[in-house]
């Protein structure tokens, strides 16, 4: 594919014709090379059954195209427009309650609905063939940010139907599925899969296998949903890519299956949150959520939408303050983005998203967002297409599950407990001292990591254990958690050992009781060299036995007081660490330090709080980037030997400041 | 019409027959002289269709009518009975989930619906017909409360297709709604006006320009379901007045446009509120809440239910303190009420609103409230004559919209952002320093105010734009605040100019920028006069750039520390100040006095705190109210000319002391 | 029946047909001689309808009689299965939105269906004849936790139906209905019993006599469908005990009303908590639930679900400390348990309640839990055979009654005000003291009692009124308090005398007026003894007039201050106090200090807090138990003659150690 490194989302049928040719021209001036355009615009390509209007987006296509300006077309499925809604209702999602939502949004699909499919399949393939020989468009995204908005949806007649015949096929007979799924308990065996409902609201509780078993097929759902659009515009469009834009920690859709057949994914980047955080999300959190993106295809990767400006529907987030948005845009970079894409070029002036703010704002007069843009975008192009398709050097791996996040989505423990937050705990550990870190599907080889950390290893099955029993055995270093073990895959507590099961052998430990800590912490001592400063295990306490391990951490607190807290154990070539708790900050600075040094990990220069460093690395140099996340000026101590991209070394980067070195580190 | 002030609400069908006569000679003895009674006996009047029993009412008026006492007739369409709904179940209303609430309370009428529009046609002609040529009859209520606890409804296909009809009406082809709503937007383009829904509750998201329409119709149908009833009644008894009950600041209706057509407008004042504010709403709302309600005819009018005791359904409020019923009935006299109306008279002993107390407890036995407000009524009534019908002199105006007040319940920007509130921050700044306010819609005329206050003018449109500068022209001192001149009229941003648009001219800025406060505030300091004591702008900061205004007050944390925060210009005549921040407490006193100062505003007596002091004016003398909401005594200083009614002049006002001067002010 | 002292819910047909005979030799060990089954296993003994499958559950009796393990069999009707519910989802649960809940869960049974009763009486029948003579069978358990999880549950068209065949049944006619619930307010009179709704989500409001008959019909309703279970077994099985598992304060369903029929009653008691205080239910309200179960039918009875691990579905309980399950155990004993079943053998490995922990953890191997559970066993075995039926010396009652709680419910008064939470301050009055208490219906003798405390007497009747003056004439010493009196028995306030109605004679005052102390409380001084220490009345204060009584506390502040608080009253040889508001935790101390001196009650030992001293009375000698609820050992000062039951006195009790001892108590 081509040199494009920057671009944006624009939407020409949100403004008068006319003006497309101004637009496209401050494109060029910014430095753009590519646009995503058409995804939400179902009904002006096609107003009435068969009756399409593919030519302004063609035009539109031509304008962009003359100021070399390449096009990514989204495919307009997560907005079907009214009169295939009026037509068939039933494709109206149907949520928990059996309520059936209604039009004036948008992802207002059942995405197993029959009828929509064939609305899909004549769409798109008109679509698909009308673009595939435009010069000037280059690839495709199917539909938009898949699983957004879906949160208990949809669970109409069509998805029971759906998920009673994805049963079927995992389980092949209902005395199987009863089986696995315990339906003794409260009498609820199933004589049929027909019987089987999708889950909405009972009268009291529901079964964690049955549970579990419909977040996966939610997800495989989604997964074939895109298929069956990747299928109709591979067969037609032989020289276009494929991607879609994901949501980082999102979790409806299993991300690793999702990038399975994409030719590369792309992520949607806004620091300024979807309503959650304020002022932004922490800095962990962003780099964290890139980290993962890079990871679920283990490969560079798109920004498709990147924040341009204070985000917001009927209430806004913070604005960007000066330089933030070109340090957020360089961020991604930092972490394995080759092209980014900001969203929106201009501010909409209608509709729900009138206040996503874009490049330009509602007057569409080029302003402070413009400029800075436009700077950084000078800046950077040079050194882009050295950066393109590098990744960095990671040395240690985290273990991310879909599977293990339903399991404790369904049942967290601890009301606070949150599969995402603690892995991104143990990630702080690595990312406030600028170690490299990659996240790592189960289904994939860990050899080439020094250090592995795995946590909340709920649930787990005999290949797993394996896996990790071999990793360790040839010289890995692993890092297992409380409640491992604990299930296996169809969510059902194991029976035959004490916890943690088998990987009790690797770890040198066995538990057999433990504390939930409801309302209250327990105090920790890290013993192991005699830092004594009391520190908290939160949420949580497994009671550890030794069998074999020795003691890092113990408990200082309630009836367990004196008992280890976190283990240590060598295991072949390699080592176990076993961690009863959730640690508190400090700890898990203690024991991160532990761990690293053991494991051997090199280590990048220390900076202070809010200022990371990342790396890129091709063939013969890395690329450094150190970025300040702050907004004030700090020192920071460089090695002498790194060459500066863009100017001499800054021992002082002013706020939101960003520094590109080439250097060959050893990590 | 006779000189009527005060009544109760009045419900003799709660009562035994027998117990009338105790009543009606009770009320003489407190110095009653009018009665609202009916206005939710619908099943006592007719309790199967066609079967009409008015011989129980008339009883009542003429028993009544022999103490000297008259009665409104209110029509009891707020609780259609059983009979109705059982038969046609189609008039429960539905909510925005698509659930059909059921019987048992109130308010349980589609206002759409036909079937129910000719229950009322037959019931309401029955009733007018009857009792057109009582002698005790004076007048009638509509209804009860119109847009009372119909927050999220009603969303059923009679409803959806009324919807549909007003968009016709008002946009004539769907090609222009789709241009004026932005449907490009998320596909929702519309092929014919049927297949716009009600907005029920969508997958995410909704279009802000089809929401504000939605409230403007369902304000609208209130105002035509009134209006249904108007003509019957005027028909047929001519020398009826019609008022109708409002609520204040309640909002689901615009009271301007329900006011029009009414001889003169109820108000229900109920200061210990409707299950909210412990103990009781604060002093300034109350106030406002009287002026606004004057300010929807800009005409004196009626308390159809005054507060008499603890208010309250399943829980209760504060009881109130000995004074206190008698002080807030002078209160709302004090702000324009000819005639109060105490509800109610008794308190029920059955049904929902048992604990909502009246003037009588339970027993029925006279007791503190009962002597209270007849010791208040007789010193009162011999003034009575003297004020009905004035108004007060205000010098000040501020603007109050519903359609501004709709357009933030859409989109509130900070999540803590309220219109009302706003609108009363900026009430506050003057009513602390007892200047009399009015509020005045965007229809009416403005030049009569000194000094216009027009706070959040965020839909905008060329005649209004043109109505303020002229009047600033014309030497109007006027205040605009943030978000003034964002959208059209139709909830669509403007996108021709930087904010404020075409008002920018008159304020002499321009913004090209600005940050919602999630979670901060911004510093301000007031330069104009170097109180350097450090204020705080929240919830959002405009970042204004000076186009010949100068500068009062500049932010001086956040990166635009330095910029102008309020600012002054002179055009015309007139000055324009723009507010670009909700100002705290502090800051908006500073700038009162500073605008006021400029205006000319003159000034009645300044007092301690919760001591307000308000007045109306006759042709020949103002009639000056001095309150004391504390429940301790205060010192006032008070002009040594003004001439106590009452008694002599008091340097001290006990707890809840109302005293009344005559005077002439210079105001 | 024989003497069975401790057993197990056990489940055979969670675990491989293998495991059951190693079970059985474990419960052995444990000392345990009962279990209950079956009663979530429908599915399991009739997978389709009228195929019976009992063989395994006979299997499991018999290995388990082998071990000298006597059986207690569950009608499963709980968890009606799958077929059922697919053939007749009519039998779906429909809640106060009108959504039918789905499959999943349990207690999906909505109990007026007639099909369901069908299916009832035909599982019922075949399992009774199946097992009527089975030599290990016992007894029977109705249902599960009747009333559990059905909270806005169930409002189909059937229970609407059923509501109003009890309503014909209870008022004759529709007229003395509308007169008696007063539905000339906001004109709801029904033309026949028909049009009366099942009290689903109104607009606003809704009619408390409508909803209190609403709430005694859903318990009249599963006291019926009870009974209906009850008829068939008492026909089939003449020798079978039949008891059903009640939940403490739980009030769904009256439980004086469903204990009646009852054999005796047994109780669930989980001190862990269902998901709600962390971290578990504070001692007092431990010991006033198993004093109200006691009270339901005054007789000893049965815990048939007693916690053995960590409580928990999708979160989880702190772990119960070592010693902590025991002192449970021991504690449910003190008050009157005469067998404790323990839920569950073994923790779940599938369903819900996979957390919810039993004796054995998922591994099935004993630990912890099962050696102390055993020991305990061992220690109290002994001494269980003289216990058994026993009951408490209590001089004192307290008047507990479902009727005003739900009065309460659907009428709280102050937002936080809580007819349950205000009978426990009571209780803890006595409590704190060791001052053994029952609960009593106020159908109940109260004759017995020296000192009985009658809170919230809020609907009242003539023969209440008469047996409260008997009582109090001819020398009890009662404890009235605010809101007595207010209403009659269909919740509609009292007209004909001031507060508290013919009460007042009796206690010596009329009131006149009241507060409700939304957001603030009142001062209170106790000023019978001079005790000047400020202290607070709360949530509502009573504004009294002496008529005859003497004061022993007034209020200190609010405008009322000076006017009495609590008085006393001596009424012919008895004595009435009346506390006009909730009292705090100080006042409280004060006045039972006061009336118990007054009354003369007997005083067992004070205790440190925590400590805890109850008694069982056989005819010759008391059982005093000493139970520490504190994790630290503490000092206790026991009469010298108290002749210890296990070892020798300890005037230091360990951590959860529970002392019995054989005495003679005055009390």
């Amino acid at each position: 594919m081509e040199n494009l490194f920057f671009g944006v989302d624009y939407y020409p049928e949100h403004w008068p014709r006319e003006r497309w040719e101004t637009d496209a021209a401050l494109m060029e001036e910014m430095g753009l090379s590519v646009v995503r355009l058409a995804e939400f615009s179902w009904a002006k390509m096609e107003p009435n059954l068969g009756e399409f209007h593919f030519e302004w987006l063609q035009e539109a296509i031509e304008i962009l195209g003359k100021h070399g300006i390449k096009t990514v077309l989204g495919t307009p499925t997560a907005a079907p427009p009214a009169w295939i809604m009026e037509e068939t209702p039933e494709i109206y999602p149907v949520d928990s309650n059996g309520i059936r939502r209604g039009f004036g949004g948008r992802h207002h699909d059942c995405q197993s609905n029959k009828t929509y499919r064939s609305h899909i399949k004549r769409f798109v393939t008109a679509m698909a063939t009308t673009f595939k020989d435009n010069p000037y468009v280059i690839g495709w995204q199917i539909d938009n940010e898949l699983g957004n908005s879906h949160h208990d949806l949809c669970m109409c007649d069509s998805c029971k139907s759906a998920f009673q015949d994805w049963l079927k096929e995992k389980y092949g007979s209902i005395g199987v599925l009863n089986k696995e799924w315990g339906t003794y308990f409260w009498s609820q065996d199933y004589a049929s899969f027909e019987q089987i409902p999708a889950p909405r609201r009972t009268v009291t509780g529901s079964n964690p296998s049955a549970m579990l078993d419909w977040k996966r097929f939610c997800s495989d759902l989604i997964v074939e949903f895109q298929q069956y659009q990747i299928d109709i515009i591979r067969d037609i469009c032989k020289s276009h890519f494929i991607t879609h834009n994901f949501m980082g920690f999102a979790d409806k859709v299993n991300y690793f299956d999702l990038a399975k057949n994409l030719d590369f994914i792309s992520h949607d980047q806004y620091p300024g949150g979807f309503f959650t955080t304020p002022p932004h999300e922490k800095n962990e959190v962003l780099s964290a959520a890139l980290d993962l993106m890079r990871g679920t295809k283990n490969q560079s990767f798109w920004i498709m939408e990147q924040q341009s400006g204070i985000t917001g529907w009927e209430t806004m987030g913070r604005t960007p303050e000066p330089g933030q948005l070109a340090l957020w845009a360089q961020h991604t970079i930092a972490h394995g983005a080759d092209t980014i894409v900001f969203f929106r070029f201009r501010t909409c002036t209608v509709g729900t998203e009138q206040y996503w703010h874009g490049i330009l704002p509602h007057s569409g007069k080029p302003g402070r967002r413009f400029r800075e843009l436009k700077d950084m975008i000078a800046k950077l192009k040079p050194i882009m297409p050295e950066l393109k398709g590098t990744m960095p050097k990671a040395e240690t791996g985290i273990v991310y599950s879909y599977d293990q996040n339903y399991a404790f989505q369904i049942q967290p423990h601890h009301p606070e407990l949150n599969y995402v937050e603690q892995v991104v705990k143990y990630y702080k550990g690595f990312y406030e001292r600028n170690i490299p870190v990659d996240f790592v599907s189960d289904k994939e080889e860990f050899h080439k990591y020094k250090l592995l950390v795995a946590p909340l290893q709920y649930l787990m099955n005999p290949e797993l254990e394996k896996k990790y029993d071999e990793y360790v055995a040839q010289g890995g270093h692993l890092v297992l958690t409380m409640r491992t073990g604990v299930k296996n895959d169809n969510n059902v507590c194991m029976s035959e050992m004490e916890l943690p099961g088998r990987l009790g052998t690797i770890a040198g430990i066995e538990i057999n009781d433990y504390d939930c800590l409801v309302g209250c912490n327990t105090e920790v001592l890290w013993i192991k060299s005699n830092k004594l400063e009391p520190m908290k295990a939160e949420k949580w306490c497994d009671i550890i036995e030794l069998k074999g391990a020795s003691v890092l951490a113990e408990y200082s607190s309630q009836f367990y007081k004196g008992s280890p807290a976190i283990t240590e154990y060598s295991y072949g070539k390699g080592k176990v660490y076993y961690v009863g708790h959730e640690p508190d900050h400090r700890l898990m600075q203690i024991f991160n330090e532990y761990i690293t040094g053991n494991a051997g990990i090199n280590l990048l220069p220390t900076t202070p709080d809010g200022v990371e460093i990342t790396l890129r690395s091709a063939e013969a140099i890395d690329y450094v980037f150190v970025m300040n996340h702050n907004n004030f000026s700090v020192k920071v101590n460089l090695p002498k030997e790194w060459e500066a991209v863009f100017t001499g070394q800054n021992s002082e980067l002013k706020p939101f400041q960003v520094d590109i070195y080439k250097a060959k580190i050893t990590v």
